[in-house]
């Protein structure tokens, strides 16, 4: 079988401590968190350096040996997953902080590096590495480069994408392509750094990355606000980046269908308003001078209630209390307490368009279930909406016609099928809403041009 | 001959209001400003639309008719030029703005629109477009796009990939590709956004973008210092970031070589310090509150001479002082007038070593030449530099040896040979010194993937 003489080859050229069968690895956990079905890997290869994963690349390509490469497995999607035949990459023993440049303000890092190491070391040298998501004591830095991850942060510090100067990778053939480049503005060719962030391990496999570290804000303001009506919503959304910009942190904007589950369902949940209201927006500042941030933040806060933007709104007094009107935002975190057979969607628009696109959702569900929940909630300053929905009794059928209304009215807006949780198998059949056929008949040519043999990740994607 | 058949086909297809032969476009400039050399296209062709575009490519590529496209024709390193046999397309007629959407701050306009359109659209339309440089009255977006134009604001909005939602573009076959998304979130396969961005016009002819907007500032406070040392101008960065953060716009360092030639010749300079400095650094802040951003301004440089990182400073008390501050760093724009003959250059390192990088190009460039005239300055927020050297009776072959003195340098250092200028053809002798052959390869294959005849802008960057 060839599959057992590159395994073996795999074997000889790197060692039983490297190279591990499944009698080795045991019950190790080689699924993501998507729930979707994954395969167990014919081996699991734990790369020590870079030139470890170039060489296990270079005789995986001599064999036409497939490769699936894993982080911390908290994907969403299934791109992590096995589907049959393929040996995994995992990049967890690659942990290492290689270097901090306080004059450049990076970082270098191993891509197995999990998340929180990143934050917790960019912090105790001063900085602030602003990407953060729930999974952060689990990702690495290799799948949140792989899949481009978003958070909460976005509206004020960019994507994945945004965090990054340099980066090394190995193509299929095994040769290691970028570097570890601190230049922030380096216009020498194609920036195949783009290119690889987002491509969900089908293009090459990140080794390390630089990464760029911002100033600690040493000021954060947080309000709970109660609104109107959904233009009364991005009319804040603009008048508070006009006017706190840039130091807006967060717009988690979260209608009344969402907020009222949440509290029937979560008791350690308090309402921080008396009244209800259609719209409830969680805003957040950070600044640099405690003082004059929080006073410039009232202020505004002062103006939108006057001015009827706002119809309520609480400003938090302590990091408690803000940490209180964050625990509404996180309850998704505790769903599967109370809906735990839903169906849930990662989905964006331009902002203008968000508004009626979860309307339309909203109407379309409850047409077809009168007694569908309907949760939506998510980043407005960055046009992203989670829906979540469950409807009672559902089965696969179900759920296939939910992802359709989702799907269609994403389609219909011109939005996008995957936000920030990318597309693994899980979304590739509705690829085609989102990107077109040239768009998806170029990814494959650039696809072919990287891994002829298309042994990266295959099946997943496109 | 194959290329005359081409444009007989062009002309019949598109015809000759758009498709103009030499004789039609006379004396219309069709060189870029890097004074090499560039040769006269075939044609003209001057499409009115994307389908146009689309449609002269499926021609030129039927016919294996190599084609440059060409927009303000405003670059600086001959990418933009004819190398001989090609047509050229112009973007000059695709010049409208389509739509502003003032809720997702974006703007939708065609590539051919010049940068200072869209700035003056953008102000009048309650908003503000960062991107700035010099030729902001004849570039156009499709050509900022196609170089990642940088500027003097890079430091606060990023270059030009980071001021774009969505990119239509037309590959060599003809086919449209992308499209004019508003999301900001967008992990729906692989971003081909940013590989068509600083390609240069060799994968795709770029022919709408979604621009994004951002919130026009309100406030500014400008300052010009003296420093000590390279290691305060650093700290002076780091400490402005973490106190200013994010409103620090411009952080423009001139070395006392570059400040003693402006000022000694042109006469309508006036130094803004009593005494002489081994540094000086124009700093810029901007932000939204005109009282309390000027009172944290003026707090902060204080704190900075207090503690020495600072020698001297004047604090800008109007907008024509800030704006004679800004008149030494922009002398540039003068040196005709008093180095008619010099070799310029635009190199990017980490922050941390540009202050070496500069000391070893005016050493080893001193060393050969005991009375050159070097001239360092640059925007150090993002490791970018500008090296401009004049030496008596400088001849091609003194101009080839400051290259190899400049460049070698960037290579020891792990530089970039261009920060924002491009590659074109003045500097593909040189990109090995930044990228690896493993990357070069890699680009190639994308070329070939996307663009399998070579057809667009052959000869350029590779």
């Amino acid at each position: 079988m060839a599959a057992q003489e590159a395994v073996h080859a795999l074997r000889e050229a790197l060692g039983s401590q490297v190279v591990q069968l499944p009698e080795e690895f045991g019950d190790r956990r080689v699924v993501d968190w998507s729930g979707l079905p994954g395969g167990v890997p014919l081996a699991v290869i734990r790369p020590r350096d870079t030139a470890e994963v170039a060489k296990a690349l270079h005789i995986c390509s001599e064999h036409g040996q497939p490769v699936v490469t894993q982080g911390g497995l908290t994907g969403l999607v299934g791109g992590a997953n096995v589907q049959g035949g393929e040996v995994a990459i995992s990049l967890d023993r690659m942990n290492k902080i290689v270097e901090i440049d306080p004059v450049s303000s990076t970082m270098t890092v191993e891509a197995g590096t999990p998340l929180q190491v990143v934050q917790e070391a960019a912090t105790a040298a001063g900085f602030y590495f602003p990407l953060d998501l729930g999974a952060r004591g689990s990702c690495s830095i290799g799948g949140n480069l792989a899949t481009n991850a978003g958070g909460n942060r976005v509206i004020k510090y960019g994507m994945m994408r945004d965090q990054v100067l340099g980066l090394e990778a190995v193509l299929a053939s095994g040769k290691v392509i970028g570097g570890l480049n601190k230049m922030i503005k380096d216009n020498s060719g194609y920036d195949l750094r783009h290119l690889l962030i987002g491509s969900e391990g089908t293009l090459a496999i990140i080794t390390r990355a630089v990464l760029r570290l911002r100033p600690k804000p040493t000021a954060t303001a947080t309000a709970w606000c109660g609104l109107p009506s959904y233009e009364a919503v991005t009319t804040l959304l603009s008048r508070a980046q006009a006017r706190l910009a840039p130091g807006v942190s967060a717009f988690e904007v979260m209608w009344k269908g969402y907020y009222d589950a949440v509290l029937a369902n979560l008791d350690t949940l308090r309402a921080p308003l008396d009244e209800a209201h259609p719209f409830y927006v969680l805003l957040e500042s950070v600044g640099t001078d405690p003082v004059r941030h929080a006073d410039a933040f009232e202020e505004f806060l002062g103006e939108m209630l006057e001015a009827g933007v706002v119809s309520d709104a609480a400003l938090a007094s302590s990091d408690s209390q803000a940490l209180a009107f964050w625990a509404i935002r996180d309850a998704p975190g505790e769903y599967q307490r109370f809906i735990p057979n839903h169906a849930a969607y990662d989905v964006s628009f331009s902002i203008a368009q968000v508004g009626e696109a979860a309307q339309r959702c909203d109407v379309r569900l409850r047409e077809r279930w009168p007694d569908a929940i309907v949760m939506i909630y998510g980043h407005l300053g960055d046009g992203n909406i989670h829906v979540v929905v469950d409807v009672p009794g559902m089965g696969k059928h179900d759920h296939d016609e939910i992802d359709d209304v989702i799907y269609d009215v994403t389609r219909d807006l011109q939005g996008s099928i995957s936000a920030e949780h990318g597309i693994g198998t899980k979304k590739k059949h509705f690829l085609h809403f989102t990107r077109s056929d040239n768009d998806i008949e170029s990814m494959r040519a650039i696809k072919s041009a990287l891994d002829p043999h298309g042994l990266l990740n295959p099946g997943k994607v496109f």
